[in-house]
């Protein structure tokens, strides 16, 4: 991808030890696919392919999204926030991002305006 | 807010020490605005009002989104993700989200496709 070396050295992976938050976007829909994490090396591997990966923080590993579904995540943008602690994936979604099969992982509702 | 009691009990707010993070877009546009953090008060003030209510982790207190700014979030629908560890606002946003003036807070493109 091509990207910013001076915005890159503005995320503050300090904060949150070593890991920022990841909200993955749908790039066609705009919905709000999942939320996962990022280390720099998870980023450095995401840019360098092109494809989302991510930290895994019960694994404790680096895993590239969709490697053993095949449901992976080419990412179109990716954009940090105002204060550098978390990150904004705009992907191309293949099959489908949650692991219990539904296309995003926010498919419950807990509450709505009355 | 109308909400289900149940999948209110299922949220992990255990995992990240009693906060969730809430992602939080606009219900018109689509855009994410900001991400921001939830407690258990927080999430109960934003059921009760319908207005947007976070933890703030560096002034370690509850704050009513735009209650200083004006710039307050009617919630419209809450979600919760597969895992029950993050939140999703989806917000009518009075004035802009991000404290800087921008609209959203994820105003600067870190990376693009080639």
């Amino acid at each position: 991808m091509r990207f910013s070396e001076e915005i890159l050295n503005e995320i503050d992976f300090e904060k949150g030890n070593g890991l920022v938050p990841v909200v993955v976007q749908d790039f066609k829909t705009k919905k709000i696919l999942m939320v996962a994490y990022a280390n720099r090396e998870a980023l450095q591997k995401t840019l360098e392919t092109g494809f989302a990966h991510y930290y895994s923080r019960s694994r404790k590993e680096l895993w590239k999204k969709g490697e053993t579904s095949g449901n992976l995540q080419r990412v179109k943008e990716i954009y940090i926030d105002c204060d550098g602690d978390t990150l904004l994936y705009v992907v191309n979604q293949k099959g489908v991002a949650c692991h219990t099969g539904e296309y995003s992982c926010f498919f419950r509702k807990l509450a709505e305006e009355e």
